[in-house]
C-alpha cells in the first residue's frame, strides 16, 4: 500500500493511493501515525477494496506521510563515496544525529531558509518507517520491525552544521528541513530496500544519484544498532544518509541553495517530491 | 505554581501543589503539555483558590511534569568548571544536542542502564520550559517565551557518547535517560534563574554543587540563539547544561553508577529528584 496524508498542515486528512487515484480513508483510521502501524491494522487496510473508498477530489496538499513522528532520527555518512566527497573516514558505527520533528514537512511544500544562511544543501534520503517497537533486536529479526519506506530531504544548512560548535542537529533541525513523503509505501511492496535508486535534481539538473545498494551499513544493521541504545517506537522515522552529489562537495567550487530554486527527488517506488526554495526575510 | 503530573506511565493527571498537598487539577485541565502552557490559561488556573480542589490520596508514581514534550534540547558544556573538568575549551556558541523523548521518566522513576553500559553517569541540569512560540526572539525579549523551570538529570552513558562515532545523542538517548520534574514551577516563582543553587548526591554523598550563575551561556542567550535555528514551541524543554562534579571528570579515576546506586538532585525551589539505578539484563 501508498499511504498519503492530504490537506492542510496540522489537519491532514489519511489516504491511499489506488493507482494514481488519491482515495479517502478516514472512514477507517483517523490519521496515519505510529499507532496505525501494527501488522493487524495495516492487513484490515489491505483487505479494502479501494474502489468502495471516496475519491479525493482537486489536487489538495500532501502532507509528511506519517503524523506524529516521535523520534526523527538520520545517520551520518552512511554511503562510502558521499564520505569520500566530504573528506570524512569511513564511521565504524552508524553515526547518529535528530533533527527536529519541528522541521518535518510535506514532500512538496516550500523549503525556507533561515535568516542569514547561506549555505543551505540538500539530500535525498531513504527514510524507514518503525511499525513495531524494537529494543535489542539482531539484524536478521531488525526488517520485520519495519512499517514501510518513504523519501526524506535531509536539508543542512553546512555553516549551522559545521561552524556553531559541534553537534550536527542545529544546521539539520531548521524549520521545513525535513520534507518526508510523499507516500508511505508498506514493507511488502518494496523487495530489497538495499536496491533502490534514488536521485535529487536541482533546477532540472541532476545533482545526486546512487543506490541504496552502496550504504555502508543496512537498513537491518542501522535498526538492530540502534535499538541498542534505546527504544525505536512505532512512528519512529530513520533517515538512512544520502548518496554523493551534495552542493557542499562540489568541485572545484561549493554550491548551495538560492531563493527561486526548485528541487526534485526520487527513489524508486516511493514517488516524487518537489520543493521550491524561499528565505525568511 | 507548581505544577505535577501524576498516576500512571502513559496515564498520567494534572495536578497543583498547594503547600506540601497534591490536588487534582483534572477537573480545569487535561493534561499538563505545551497547548495549556499559554499566559492566559496559566492565569486562569492562578486564580483558582486551591483549597477548592480535590486532595489527592496516597502517595502516587510522579510523572515527568510535562507531557508531550515535543522537542528535549540540551546544552552541553555550559558550565565554565565542567568544561575545565572534562578538559574541553569553553564553546564560542552553545553546543545542542537533542535528547531522544523516549528517554523521557518521572523524577523517582528508576534509571536502567542498557545492556553493556559500564559508564552511565549523572548530570543534574535546570530544565527550562517554552510556554510560547519562539523564533528570531532578541536576549531581551527570549525570557517572556518561558512558562517555567524543572529538573532534568541529563544521564549520559559516556562509552556511547564518546566512542561510537561521533554525535553525543548516542549516549544521551537511553532509555529512562531523562527524569524530568517533579514540579514545572511557573517563571513567576523563580526570581532568578541565573542564581540558583544546584546538587546532585549518589548514596548520600555530594557530587555535584554548582549554582547557574555561573552558566556560559545564559538562560535568555540560549532561547534567542537556539531561535535564530529554528521555531521553539510551546512544550519543549531545554536542559541548560550541568555544574562540575559528574563521574567522569572525577580524580584520580572516574566514577560510574553501579546497579542499586542512588540518585538525589535538587535545585533552589523546584524541588528533589531520587531515582535508583538498575541495568537491562
Amino acid at each position: 500500500m501508498k499511504l498519503v496524508r492530504y490537506g492542510e498542515s496540522g489537519a491532514e486528512k489519511p489516504g491511499l493511493m489506488d493507482g494514481d487515484t488519491l482515495r479517502d480513508l478516514s472512514g477507517h483510521v483517523d490519521d496515519i501515525t505510529g499507532a496505525m502501524l501494527d501488522a493487524a491494522t495495516l492487513d484490515k487496510l489491505r483487505a479494502i477494496d479501494p474502489s468502495t473508498l471516496p475519491v479525493v477530489s482537486g489536487s489538495p496538499r500532501i502532507g509528511a506521510c506519517i503524523g506524529g513522528i516521535g523520534k526523527f532520527l538520520c545517520i551520518g555518512l552512511n554511503y562510502s563515496d558521499h564520505a569520500a566527497e566530504q573528506g570524512l573516514p569511513i564511521p565504524a558505527h552508524p553515526i547518529l544525529f535528530f533533527k527536529a520533528n519541528s522541521a518535518i514537512v510535506g514532500p512538496n511544500d516550500d523549503v525556507v531558509m533561515p535568516r542569514g544562511s547561506k549555505r543551505s544543501d540538500w539530500e535525498v534520503e531513504l527514510g524507514v518507517v518503525i511499525g513495531k517497537t524494537a529494543k535489542y533486536v539482531s539484524e536478521d529479526d531488525a526488517l520485520n520491525h519495519v512499517a514501510g519506506y518513504c523519501i526524506v530531504n535531509d536539508v543542512s544548512e553546512r555553516e549551522f552544521q559545521q561552524n556553531l560548535t559541534g553537534q550536527w542537529t542545529k544546521g539539520k533541525s531548521c524549520d521545513t528541513f525535513g520534507p518526508t513523503g510523499p507516500y508511505l509505501v508498506t514493507r511488502d511492496e518494496v523487495a530489497d530496500p538495499q536496491n533502490l535508486d534514488m536521485s535529487l535534481h536541482v533546477n532540472g539538473k541532476q545533482m545526486q544519484v546512487g543506490n541504496t545498494a552502496t550504504m555502508i551499513f543496512s537498513v537491518a544493521q542501522i535498526i538492530s544498532h540502534l535499538s541498542q541504545l534505546f527504544t525505536l517506537h512505532p512512528g519512529d522515522v530513520i533517515s538512512t544518509g544520502t548518496p554523493p552529489g551534495v552542493g557542499d562537495g562540489m568541485k572545484p567550487d561549493p554550491v548551495y541553495l538560492k531563493v527561486g530554486d526548485v528541487m526534485e527527488l526520487t527513489i524508486d517506488g516511493l514517488g516524487k517530491q518537489r520543493q521550491e526554495v524561499r528565505q525568511d526575510a
